[in-house]
């Protein structure tokens, strides 16, 4: 029996210098069950999964952080899968990570996690992990930055964030990478509308992907449309411009072009202080973020607030109340009864 | 003496009803007085500024609200007054407001209040209300807000709140308001990098302004550029194509169109139910704003926060403790000493 009573197991049941130790060592197998661990919702885990993550904080942050986003069936998954595959041929170690809020609402991952990037996930270079399971988009945020510094300190020096672009999931990308990818394919004005308002503005770099065969004329054509629309955009990195590219994840022409963009990018932010300043204020924001959204968890979970807020909007609506008074009618029914 | 103890004055202090009756009927001084109490920051004020405003509530929700906005240069203090002596000779009452944020930080105002729409101030059917000041962008919304219910009640049958596109202040704005016209100059792409991001994705309608003179045939391409891009952008109001127009605060042409282009647009909005939704959701949204808001002031603001934080702020930046673990604490601080 363990110290829980529980009956012993013929796994032992790891500590945190456990998983500290195995993560340090690249233990593929230990470094699967830390993640998990992070992405526990169990509150056991929670502070287990703190510990680990504070020893291993001094192994974190040497990586390059690339966050990629585009449509669905703009290749995704099939240029990832290239892309990591030629970092690995040169000799990096790249992981592979994603948000997906589809999988939280639907219960299905429009990343379609299961099958993918199978060739990737079988060179002993790479990682790739899916989505974590349940929660809000904040919690599987958190979980996925953590995620991030787990596979840093286990010696992964490219980190890749792939997201949908659905909702706000492409801004909390943006706010945990250095720099951020916006795959497209032809046919830009068409495609854009079903892109999020506003995802040019945070792109550092568009690849229009899928150029190649009969398609490849019309995706320089694409390029060059980008090219222009990002003269009246403002850039998402300070002092970097952004710009379109082609590239095919099918022949793998444009693939290392990809990497180049990342290696200017880096040398360039990291002369002018940008990529350790955005670095700084990511941590910060998160902390905000964090702050926040408990906050207001507190707030709208607690059961005087559930059960009055309806009334409040409805006298609102009909005129009958003004929003201020109504806001400080609930804070008060807050501060009574919590 | 009054009950308060303090000596006679000439001029009787106004109650509720005094208040509510004046705007009803409206008198312009005592128009000015009421916004005044609504603007005020003491604490005397806001429970006598709220009851008058539950009084008018019935009476308000009647006007177009328009926001307009521009970098500064683009004339915007010109065209409105242009734009208001057009709509008081066809008969409207029009009030004008004014959204600044610059006016907290530097005490001095980009829009420069103090001799601004001199013409149209004097008109007997138009109102020009500056900034209220002090306190901030979210106080100055709020003011603002509930001083074009207090107009509304009046009897002004459009409202105009004009802001300077800095920071967040476009989005406040474009949350108070039916329909929102950025005013641009030509040098499209020169222009934009001054205008904050995303502005165009806020705008229902854009007027390329000072298209007169040498200038006009440089404001047809101009035009012609915006509606290129325009494209490439997701409209602002569901099923409501956004388009460039041009106009000449100097010499009236285009005046006209604006006022069409916002008849046509609260028509098709109000077919479609997209103004009456909007403006429900819009009083969801503030009263959320104002909840989040408060809820984090109290905790920002809170003695033992404020100490600690910076604490906090340089043990996550130094690798010392992770953002999630800092999260907590501040939490547990704050609730222990609450």
């Amino acid at each position: 029996m363990d110290k829980e009573g529980n009956a012993p197991r013929r796994k032992r049941v790891l500590e945190a210098d456990d998983f500290v130790k195995g993560v340090l060592e690249n233990n593929r197998a230990i470094l699967a069950q830390t993640i998990t661990l992070v992405e526990s919702n169990a509150e056991k885990h929670f502070y287990l999964a703190q510990k680990v993550i504070s020893e291993l904080l001094p192994y974190t942050g040497k990586s390059i952080r690339i966050g990629i986003t585009g449509v669905p069936g703009a290749g995704k998954s099939t240029l990832i899968e290239a892309f990591g595959s030629y970092l690995c041929d040169l000799g990096h170690r790249v992981a592979v990570l994603a948000v997906d809020p589809s999988s939280q609402i639907s219960k299905g991952s429009i990343l379609g996690d299961k099958t993918r990037m199978e060739q990737l996930g079988r060179n002993k270079n790479a990682f790739v992990r899916p989505t974590p399971a349940g929660g809000t988009l904040g919690g599987v945020a958190r979980k996925s930055r953590e995620t991030m510094l787990v596979c840093e300190a286990a010696g992964y020096d490219v980190i890749i964030v792939e997201t949908v672009g659905v909702g706000q999931s492409e801004i909390t990308v943006r706010s945990m990478v250095d720099l951020f990818i916006v795959l497209m394919l032809t046919g830009a004005g068409d495609e854009l509308q079903g892109m999020k308002k506003g995802i040019l503005e945070l792109a550092d770099a568009i690849f229009i992907n899928k150029a190649d065969g009969n398609n490849k004329l019309k995706a320089l054509t694409t390029k060059e449309e980008y090219n222009q629309i990002l003269h009246y955009i403002p850039p998402a990195t300070k002092g970097w411009e952004t710009k379109a590219y082609t590239c095919s994840a099918l022949n793998g022409e444009g693939i290392d072009t990809i990497w180049d963009v990342v290696g200017n990018y880096v040398e360039h932010t990291k002369r002018n202080d940008t990529f350790y300043v955005r670095r700084q204020e990511q941590l910060f924001l998160w902390l905000r973020e964090t702050l926040q959204s408990q906050l207001l968890n507190r707030f709208y979970d607690h059961p005087n607030i559930k059960n009055t807020l309806p009334d409040y909007k409805q006298q609102i609506e009909e005129g009958r109340m003004t929003v201020t008074i109504a806001a400080q009618k609930l804070l008060e029914e807050y501060d009574k009864h919590k």
